[in-house]
């Protein structure tokens, strides 16, 4: 395994912003798009005093919020290119004389054409092939980051997000291996539940919030809320006990504290057979930089909980992306 | 009714702070009291160039953003004045020589001792008593807001903010009547479900927010995720069929299209019985003036849905903070 080199798309862009004053960045996009740009935020506000904000595109349009100037950067994600929601954020960007930056799987995709810096990534759903860690949206968005911190705060550490990202598919496909007999054991059970519950904090929570919305609810029909683990004892802990289901995701940089304070709770309370804790504690990460090894696990997370969501599928007979009854399928 | 004057709290604060630069503000709370600090966001992102991020009070002490500097106003709530997360983060900003306001119905409590300038309000759940909605959190934490925007950016809106919060009790007033058949109606199929949805958008986001998991979750153990009225069509959309129960709060200011398109999907597929829209339209909302309109909705929202909680529990034969069997039952 070796370094990935800076990508392309990503060099353009930071090259294209260099000369440009920015003193606040947006993190703007929908749904499983829009979960991808929390960590995206985590990340700056880890390493820049750059400020930013996190928002669901219609939302940003609609608030448009008065730090939204010419000196902002509004970067924007939409897998395919072509959210509508996420178009007009990027004409309201522009219209309000922000840099933009899109990415979508497509360069010719109407965001691409709509923002002034278009990157592209890969994503698996579309090809049906399997791709690298290394190409997606995660990626690409953290090397922004990076780069945008590298110039406003004047640490480089693209180094080394550079090689963990090279070195990040190898971790998944290890983290698989290692989650394989955990997932065989609860799908059986929590496929019949009409509830589960996703826990996590920090950089995890968007894939929480991605797992819950865009694969239970929205291709398995399964209710659900991603819960951030210290919520969890400011009202939800409340539906704990032995019958609910739930699914922890313990982190372990920073904000793992929140996890296992939730993780004991759970267990206190709840039922084992109904409490699925992923902690990246058990995995092996060797390959990661410390600096973001809490920022790759969502990565981690969501790609190994795509295989659960495919078992507890067949369990219910009730194929994925198939499974939808609006969306894509009909015009709302 | 006439206008309030500006709570003394809030003058003194705001009188602390003018000497100081402030260049970044962070609303900083736990479950109840950090869905009062989303509105508060909200508006300041309407009115103000400062930049400013709402967090979780263990998320803000663990995520650590760099942007917490000493030119950093950190404002925080917790009802009680005891909520232990939020005294770290008080004690958090501080050491990072952070300006710290602590709003708490205790002028005494240990987070009015730990901040630089606490503010009080009252709150009905603590004495009993039905209290005017100028003296609650939200009315001391907007003016809070304002106050900043009149030094910072050099639009005064206090004088119709606090004629609005002056004529606001009266407006709630008649917005119960106004909900009052609705509550009726919807109470008992509403109280038989397990799970029960809420969908906002700007500022009533968190009003639905904690409905959802301080009401639904927390005091009638009924399942439930507060979900944005955008984010709502990429993913949650999919468990709507026409046994799902939901309860919309549509709002009247600049993200009601979000709201209409939602109610409009949710009678397209749900059953008109199982989904219950509070409409800010259909209420008398004379007194408020029009910009302060929208931020003023979620005291509305929250206030009514109160009365419809009781309800509810009436018929659950579960009564509401009786029905906890955690939260300050145990130690945790």
């Amino acid at each position: 395994m070796s370094p990935i080199e800076l990508n392309a798309d990503v060099a353009k862009a930071l090259e294209g912003l260099s000369g440009r004053p920015i003193d606040h960045v947006f993190f703007v996009a929908c749904g499983g798009s829009f979960a991808v740009m929390q960590p995206g935020k985590y990340l700056l506000d880890r390493h820049s005093r750059l400020p930013s904000d996190c928002l669901n595109a219609e939302e940003f349009v609609c608030r448009d919020p008065r730090t939204l100037t010419t000196k902002s950067l509004v970067i924007l994600c939409s897998m395919t290119g072509t959210t509508r929601e996420t178009l007009r954020a990027a004409e309201h960007a522009k219209a309000k004389g922000a840099a933009t930056i899109g990415l979508s799987v497509d360069p010719q995709s109407p965001l691409s054409r709509a923002v002034d810096f278009p990157v592209g990534f890969e994503a698996p759903y579309t090809t049906g092939v399997p791709i690298d860690a290394a190409d997606s949206n995660y990626s690409r968005l953290y090397q922004i980051v990076m780069g945008l911190v590298r110039h406003h705060d004047g640490e480089d550490k693209l180094a080394p997000l550079l090689a963990s990202l090279g070195n990040l598919q190898t971790v998944i496909d290890r983290a698989h291996e290692s989650f394989a007999a955990k997932f065989a054991d609860y799908a059986p059970r929590l496929a019949r539940e009409d509830v589960v519950y996703t826990v996590a904090s920090g950089p995890s929570y968007g894939a929480a919030y991605s797992f819950s919305i865009c694969v239970l609810m929205e291709m398995q029909w399964i209710n659900s809320q991603a819960i951030h683990a210290n919520e969890f004892f400011h009202g939800p802990f409340e539906v704990l006990d032995e019958k609910r289901a739930f699914i922890l995701l313990k982190g372990v940089s920073e904000t793992r504290g929140m996890d296992e304070r939730a993780d004991a709770f759970l267990h206190r309370f709840g039922s084992p057979e109904k409490i699925m804790v992923l902690d990246a504690a058990d995995l092996d990460l060797s390959g990661l930089d410390e600096a973001f090894k809490g920022n790759l696990l969502p990565l981690i997370f969501f790609d190994t909980l795509w295989r659960f969501a495919y078992r507890i599928a067949d369990i219910r007979q009730q194929t994925m992306l198939e499974a939808r009854r609006y969306m894509k399928k009909i015009s709302y």
